[in-house]
């Protein structure tokens, strides 16, 4: 990491990167409030740091240990201006800023009229984002595979459902893209790009998704530690994308006999991340649950633990979903659910504050 | 399960347990206030219940079909008054009532002194239960084992520091019994027997515990299912023993890499133990985390999820301490985590009530 | 799955494609030496069986219970003439058959050079294909990604010399493909194409992969259990082609402490899998175990267990290798590797034969 | 650890001792054919290891590095002659020599007749060492505990059964010791002690065990990594007691679906303990896959691996045992596993020699 002096110029700036180019690596290059800093891409061992030291308007070079430099604390508490963190801005909506922010919507899109019966719904309990699955992960060729599996032409119809409904009751939109040859079409209709569990180690997704500079959703692999983790979204901060969320979802469960929920919700990786990046972290209950009558628990569990806000899956009517109908909540389950997050959230935080 | 008519008489009591005998079972005799509930010990499939359904005074005869049967949510609902819930009664404390528990103390037992003074420590920041350890568990035989290890005459010695600490400050005691020779002598100075991690599977030392009729806290061990936790901890209720206090502590990690923490803190455990069982769930963070700085947000997160209380290690001054350091809170620490937790169990209770 | 009468025409096999189309399904149709067999993608409880029984030319119609019924036992012993298990066969290699097959090369190419003498050294020692990564997978995007991350032209110019060597030293030739666009390419110069651990989830790639009908390598993902592997590779069966090898190359480790290994080498996964589904079983040793000093005892193992064949990485200079180089052998040891394993392979086979 | 000079005396030997009291750890005397070696049993840190370099007497004196002196390769190799290797004796039994060894057995003991019947079967099958449970370790109270638990009279006429077959049929005698109270009970009749893979952790059982001086098998727990089973193999060494067998018998499975196998069976625990210590390993693939039809390749799988020998559950009628009857195989299967695994053993370690 090479920290600019505060009246560092341009072309200071430029003779920097200049030089990390001769070592073979790539600079990554943030601009913050007081003062310019550049990372590095690539192996960080190559470099003479104490020659970087003495460039004209460099303050401070050095080597930065863990294998997640982009989006470590150390990095961003250099540009971010309130206490080292990343906020990050849709429209009126912030996320990982003062007040927490909720995703809800269906597992899947099934139609037009779905979605904006939802939306409706999810907008009155209190949500900011409306979410909605077109091309699903499945762990079987055999299930429904959303209908972004139907054809590009009916992808695109489903994209335009999100869209439409998120602009008529002004939420922001999000949905999931698990192969690279969705990510043009996807980037065009949503607001959050969504790379999901099954897809956390897919690098060359990372990357496409990342170049597209939109603000995206990054759920962790329920086998992946948290290193690994953050050492994958690394990929897409490489491409001058810091506007990442990172997402837990829970991890495999462990021990024999019967699971009662579908994956362990592991919260304390929500102040561990908190701690180790300036990325803020959402909870989604609903996947790691997989329990309608544990949402409300879990989902204050993961407030009080310092999530930044919650996905959760919801629809008017859970039975009818096509997928994932034991996880579902209703709207006015979801406003109870929101109403009890936002309280936990401000207890928490003004708590923090105190200490 | 036998269910028992609100007037069936002693003489019909009996004669269903002599029935339950011939077939070479055990029978659990619960009074609860309306009515009288035999359970089952042994090998069910072996009772024609049609038989025992119209033997005198009996309401019901109905196999359970867990593997705790016990402990269940649905025997318990037979004899417990409020919402099918144990409250345990220790003195004024109560353990899974209205009001949350919090148990602090060190580590280890080092000297009278250290237990006197952390216990008015942790009695002015809020605790109702003083813990210490005299016969540590620890993963080499290289380790510090706890003043148990010197000698018995030690190990009692330490057991009555507790007790006078405990005694002079008005707080139960609670300590670790580790192997069946420590029991007698553990008993004859503490308010609640602990089971640890590691002696989970342990299941003479269970029945040991459970025939002395005292208040047990039980741990999960760190690579337990929840079905096998629960089973086990039926080996403590058949010995007519049903004030357990299950506890969450931390599952192994997993994933590559790093472990930012010592264990997998399994919130959701919380939730779900509740809905299997009529027990009581506490929740150490202390030991989950093994970071004195994830304390705060995952005590505030297990109160969330639903536990009845806490315990957490606490010492005037950690980097003193012979084992654990890196994982304990002062008492001042301590005394923001209760008011935090408090607030939280009442914000989450309320809220449950509104369901 | 419906299953044809021997005698049945083209006729008869089209009009039961017909209705299965009817129902929004796809047809699976295999040719075997006897009979065809029809399977069915996607959700065979919409399907009438009873209905489709007594269509002209059907002699059995029935609905196989795993989620993975295109690659499975009960399917393949319709149509696969030896002891219902898949024979693969490039060129005179045969996976799968009475003779074990050897895949070794090394982790990264890195020049002409090194792929030439490397797979001279290799063929020496018994290797039937030469391996060799072009597009490397990697946890960071710090390290050293493969020539493939250089431009197409360097991943291009690579392939070619695996293509070169594998033609000059009469072996076969794999790399893995780790993202759709490099599917078409890699293609074009290699006889299997891999699908690492990594991208087990990754079902558009597996798609891809599919479409080409060539043998596919598909690795077991590090946190995936064995019914969710097979369930993936039915995404690659589903596009007809099951010329699929599987590879057990190890899951997470397990426990508090030191991992003396990379990752727990899962070697019962061999024969389930076998007694599961009609594909050959592959083992590799070397990122199972991350360690040079256990590839001789692994790989015995392995064989032991019933795996088809080895996958071994294999340096001239294991200290020169750019990535991996704590688990590489030489071809010397590898030569040792490859007779043991011979002799256990024909131990094993002869007492499975008196079985 | 204090090697001393090969002409060191007693006297020399006695005042190494009587300075490592003073330091307050206790002295593990091993004489080996050609000089003393003194472990220390507690905190090395504290130990002034250049004062005791110039003791009379005294050849070298350094810390071990591993939580496990006592057992670790370092140690062992000062005192055992062969390769570094223990040799664990029991009449004409060898274990961990050059031949294998081959326990087997019903899993409980149930009448005379039946330890009889299957001894006479086993024996002809090439089993050295006769098993059978009577203190059952269950993963419910509900379900048979063994004859153990009917009363001490019973466990005692079932000890007796077990030592008058294993006289009858020449062979050692083992069973397992689930709690302290029974450990003088089980000593009395057997020539091994087990503790099982649900006592691993139990450190006041391993203690009562290891005063014994007589062979113990030790279980690893299944959601043990490999440093803490070592770990806690210690506390049965810093007993005086080396001849540890250490039972590799699977680990907890992983990941989402069907579990095919009860246990993850981690064969490359064999070998990496081979080299951690002097210790020989055995491997359980009865408990580890839970399947009758697995048994033969497993076993040959680890053999394969290195194991020095195997322990199967065995009964003449697997049907009617009344514990594990779906893992049992008959004697007659066994005569063919162990005809396997003579000769992969035979063909693995003349293929190590010629290393």
């Amino acid at each position: 990491m090479i920290v600019m002096k505060a009246e560092a110029t341009k072309a200071e700036i430029d003779n920097v990167v200049k030089e990390i180019h001769k070592y073979g690596l790539k600079a990554d290059i943030s601009h913050g409030e007081f003062r310019t800093v550049i990372g590095l891409v690539g192996d960080e061992t190559k470099i003479p740091f104490s020659h970087f030291a003495v460039l004209p308007g460099v303050k401070e070079a050095f080597m930065i240990e863990t294998p997640y430099k982009l989006i470590s604390k150390e990095y961003g508490k250099q540009f971010h201006e309130v206490a080292g963190r990343r906020v990050i801005k849709i429209g009126d909506i912030t996320i990982g800023g003062d007040e927490p922010v909720f995703i809800a919507g269906p597992c899947a899109v099934e139609s037009r009229q779905q979605v904006m019966r939802i939306a409706e719904g999810i907008k009155k309990a209190g949500a900011q984002v409306l979410r909605g699955g077109i091309f699903k992960p499945r762990s079987s060729v055999h299930s429904f595979q959303g209908l972004g599996a139907v054809g590009w032409e009916q992808a695109e119809e489903a994209l335009s459902w999100l869209r439409e409904a998120g602009d008529k009751y002004d939420m922001a939109v999000i949905t999931e893209v698990r192969g690279e040859t969705q990510v043009d079409l996807v980037a065009k209709y949503v607001d959050i790009m969504q790379i999901g569990t099954r897809n956390m180690y897919d690098q060359d997704l990372l990357v496409s998704v990342g170049r597209k500079h939109k603000p995206v959703l990054y759920k962790r692999h329920f086998g992946a530690g948290i290193e690994e983790f953050l050492s994958f979204a690394e990929y897409i901060a490489a491409e001058d994308n810091k506007d990442i969320i990172l997402c837990e979802r829970g991890i495999l469960p462990l021990g024999k006999g019967k699971n009662f929920t579908r994956y362990t919700f592991d919260l304390s990786a929500i102040p561990v991340i908190e701690k180790e990046t300036y990325l803020p972290v959402l909870a989604d209950p609903s996947h790691a649950t997989g329990r309608r009558d544990l949402i409300f628990s879990m989902s204050c569990a993961a407030m009080a633990a310092g999530a930044c806000g919650l996905m959760i899956e919801t629809h008017y009517n859970p039975a009818e979903s096509l997928v994932d109908s034991q996880q579902m909540i209703t709207p006015e389950e979801l406003g109870e659910v929101i109403t009890a997050a936002r309280s936990i959230h401000k207890l928490v935080a003004s708590a923090r504050n105190k200490e």
